[in-house]
């Protein structure tokens, strides 16, 4: 048995870890733009990176590691992904490592997010991270450095408690509104531990994870060229417990998703789908990521029309195993379409609309075809979006 | 040798065919809604429905006649689309035509438009056609009574003429603003000629022209329940030539389909995506509808942002074989984008800027890794797109 508890200050919690933000210029009015998050031990560390083929220049730096490094040190920079800079991407990140001041470095770690295609301004990078002092606890600068089109910066901790009164903790940041794709998250997540978990846990834990919480989220059906999670491992701690690990890292991660669907570009509500009664389980998935990722939809979403014939439609056109006669469509527990129980009256679709003006609530649609299930989750399309993403370069 | 001539007055022009459109009061302000296309001679008819599995109950009616079945009688509806209405959609069908009266029906065809899943007020559209002159040629208020959110009506008419002066017609009318997707765009298109075609050509040339064109478009992505492409032909005439008919045909249907694109719900731009180089025509197909679906380019689009950064990732996320290394980027004529050949210029931004304020142009990736090619099309999307799909029932 374990206990879950939340705690404020994230990262500053996990023993070891040491974080800050600072401002290099990047952004208006002194915000923080470049941060670090550094162990004072040698770190086993796991990722997992966007499938876009475009791989960002701080992706291929951390790939050039051999298998199991370890690491003590990420260096993060908003407001230029250093994607599509070629080799000079890459030798920059060297260049900025070889100049900072201060800190004893093992195979640092670059993680950039912001606009595609141009080359870093190293020098600012250097002189801002130069002014760190490396035994800073203050991840919420850090998660502030990071956010682009983010409202609020995105951060979680847990303590893992035992019954014999042991413990470890898992934290989190993370940011990431924009570009969000059930095909790994446009977005940039830091996790860190002080858990005394072996590296293969740590590999395995991850990836089921991240399948479990940023793979399942759509604001805008896109994939950037930065995507990552990172997992680190101090293990200050000697606990450690396999299954309450992965509960916890589940917990955290699917949270800290649901803070990036919230934070959507001009979103307003957090909606889940949910598809039932598939054939199989890819079907499901696909049925219910076509729902998350239809405009249709989404700008039904925002108008808080309950137009279960697009919900419907999405669905045929998902291409998956399907029957008008034996569909059926909820907004949370409102039956609202069943050819075997027709409900095509004013009050349940009243009842539907005052479900769709929640802030979050589920959409389930019965296939009764099969047995398989999956849950997708996704945001409404408003004006904002579009006049975010005109305008975001300017 | 042979001409195409272009004619005003649409389907009026091919001989044997007959249309008008009159008001049921499904539209405000008696704007025609109701509609037939109708011809004095027996006509083959080919026909290309939409993938969606939840096909329109005039679908589902169409497919009920044997193979090769003739026609002489379309009739159309719009502001509602008869589809998720099961069996009894289908009834209302037989019983509209079974209540139709001044014309001899043969084997008649329904073809609807509007709102998912309500079923057909039959009473009002039997009253309306019952009003009807079957010997109108009136296609203008037949190509009005099918438009939804279309802004202006789409029809377009060709004589092809030989060299000896011979000459056959080929005609179209089609609508669709929203809901357009390259796997059969949302629309309805009524296709007539009067040469003397055999039905197996009929059956080639459409689907091979539907492939290059309303298949190549894109507004939102999404494939609705009713998308139908009809091509009548009457044989009137005694002229018909394989290669004259498929390239009118092919042209007309292209330039219907970019009049859909230009009528796209809420765009101010038609712009074409040509993926050159890819290693199968496959990957070039995937990634060139990529940038077309992709919001992150339409919104991008919309704020004439030459942000090729967003293009580029989003052919890298198609996940088709590609490079940084040997990728290039064009906005017309401007090379925006090359590893090669470095262009990151303040001159050469201004110039693609200048290229993405027209109402019509081109963005081209070349990957250099094969010799494949595709051109997909697709629009802009603006704050008035989110407006019509949120409002569209009220």
């Amino acid at each position: 048995m374990f206990n879950l508890i939340s705690l404020k200050n994230g990262i500053d919690n996990v023993e070891g870890f040491y974080s800050d933000g600072i401002s290099a210029g990047f952004k208006k009015n002194n915000e923080p733009d470049v941060a670090f998050i550094r162990s004072n031990k040698e770190c086993d560390i796991t990722a997992v990176f966007t499938t876009n083929k475009f791989q960002a220049a701080p992706i291929k730096h951390y790939k050039k590691y051999p298998k199991n490094f370890k690491t003590n040190f990420i260096l993060m920079n908003s407001k230029n992904a250093n994607a599509i800079t070629g080799q000079r991407g890459i030798d920059d990140i060297d260049f900025i490592f070889k100049n900072l001041k201060g800190i004893r470095l093992l195979n640092p770690i670059m993680s950039s997010t912001g606009v595609i295609g141009y080359p870093l301004d190293k020098e600012k990078i250097i002189t801002a991270a130069n002014k760190f002092d490396y035994n800073s606890k203050n991840s919420k600068n850090c998660s502030n450095a990071i956010m682009t089109t983010d409202k609020f910066s995105k951060e979680l901790c847990f303590r893992v408690e035992f019954d014999n009164g042991d413990f470890f903790h898992i934290a989190g940041i993370c940011k990431g509104a924009g570009m969000i794709n059930p095909a790994m998250a446009t977005m940039l997540c830091f996790l860190v531990t002080d858990a005394n978990i072996p590296k293969i846990d740590m590999d395995e834990i991850l990836k089921e994870s991240v399948e479990n919480s940023f793979n399942k989220i759509s604001v805008d059906g896109d994939t950037s060229t930065n995507d990552t999670v990172f997992l680190l491992a101090s293990k200050t701690k000697k606990c450690y417990d396999k299954t309450a690990f992965k509960e916890a890292l589940k917990f955290i991660t699917k949270n800290l998703s649901l803070l990036i669907l919230k934070d959507g570009e001009g979103s307003n509500k957090v909606v889940a789908f949910e598809v039932n009664g598939a054939i199989s389980e890819k079907e499901a998935e696909i049925s219910a990521k076509a729902l998350s990722n239809s405009l249709l939809v989404k700008t039904a979403l925002f108008g808080e029309d309950p137009n279960w014939g697009r919900i419907a439609s999405t669905i045929g056109a998902s291409g998956v195993t399907c029957s008008e006669e034996e569909l059926e469509i909820y907004y949370d527990k409102v039956l609202i379409f069943s050819k075997k129980h027709p409900v095509l009256d004013k009050e349940t679709e009243q009842k539907a609309m005052k479900v769709m003006k929640k802030e979050s609530f589920k959409i389930t649609c019965n296939l009764n075809m099969g047995n398989f299930s999956y849950r997708a989750y996704g945001c409404d399309l408003s004006y904002e979006y579009v006049k975010i993403n005109a305008d975001y370069r300017t």
